[in-house]
């Protein structure tokens, strides 16, 4: 593996186990998680996982995390920024997430969910690293709210308020294989931001 | 261990084992939690574990998860029956999380959420287990609103609604280690709730 680190095929190979660790902690958490696994479901070369993690499983977590983190982030972004109708936007985002979530037979819910709830307890870099994108998350809705003229603090409420709720319907939805729970949620939360903007 | 079945002292082994299990998976899941930290934990004689549950620790984890759920479903029966205002009541109940959650050392969320998560990809009766109380959990919510003269549809709606917002909460809660998102939670839910009573 040595002088792999600046090749073509040597990132590929980081690629591909960073995506392959997603895949595996979105569908079944970090303890459910082996290294033997995430290698065989990559198709890296084993050494490739030791160059590039030295820290091993909870290094490659915290960076399937961050990369997990910053693709919704961005597609919150250009989801949430752009729409002329925020409640509207909400709810068609809840509907791609039912579909997603079905589609993967009711494997893939959020990306970060379940490693925050069981890894908390055993890896702070773990657990600071779901926090933070959480909070990224929660800020983007948070400053469109503001920019539709809410008030910081109501902004900042209703965008917590929102991202929980997504949340939680993400979780009965998975324990339920059932999309209702998010498209209730979508519903709801139209109702709800049709209110405050227009307040 | 022959024999100990229908003795009080057995019963009282069964009795450890189930809560030391219920406190393991709502703190760190299914796959962190081994036979052996369970037996610890409980205090109970190992023979007790092979005794009492045969099928190992899918079903001794489907007992804890009933354990948790039903006392749940009894607090949430409680609290959401008997209260005059339906929305205080569950702004009180979000506080009450909060406390407890922070009381737990950021340990203590939702007794089902991180099994009903990571372990639906791999036991299908643990899965099961957590959607049945999810599903009781909700249609609690929806009754108390139907039997306060909000049409059924629109009373399982809420219901579904204000579940996802707290089970996302107590999620956000627990990997932020800030009680601020139940408490916004609590409000928010008290607000909406008051919207749809007094229609």
């Amino acid at each position: 593996m040595r002088g792999e680190a600046r090749t073509a095929k040597g990132e590929k190979s980081r690629k591909k186990l960073i995506e392959a660790t997603a895949a595996l902690l979105r569908k079944q958490g970090f303890h459910a998680t082996g290294l033997s696994e995430i290698v065989e479901e990559s198709g890296a070369p084993r050494g490739s996982l030791y160059f590039y993690f030295p820290g091993g499983k909870e290094e490659l977590a915290c960076a399937a995390l961050e990369e997990s983190g910053a693709m919704w982030r961005q597609l919150l972004d250009g989801v949430v920024g752009a729409a002329p109708d925020l409640g509207a936007a909400v709810e068609r985002v809840c509907g791609v997430l039912a579909e997603a979530l079905a589609a993967s037979g009711w494997e893939s819910g959020c990306p970060l969910a379940t490693v925050a709830l069981e890894a908390s307890a055993h890896s702070e870099k773990v657990r600071q690293t779901c926090a933070s994108h959480y909070t990224a998350w929660e800020e983007i809705i948070a400053e469109r709210l503001h920019g539709l003229g809410i008030a910081h603090a109501e902004a900042r409420r209703v965008a917590t308020f929102g991202l929980a709720a997504i949340e939680g319907a993400l979780l009965l939805a998975k324990v339920q294989r059932d999309p209702a729970p998010l498209h209730t949620t979508g519903r709801m939360l139209r109702e709800l931001l049709a209110q405050h903007v227009t307040k």
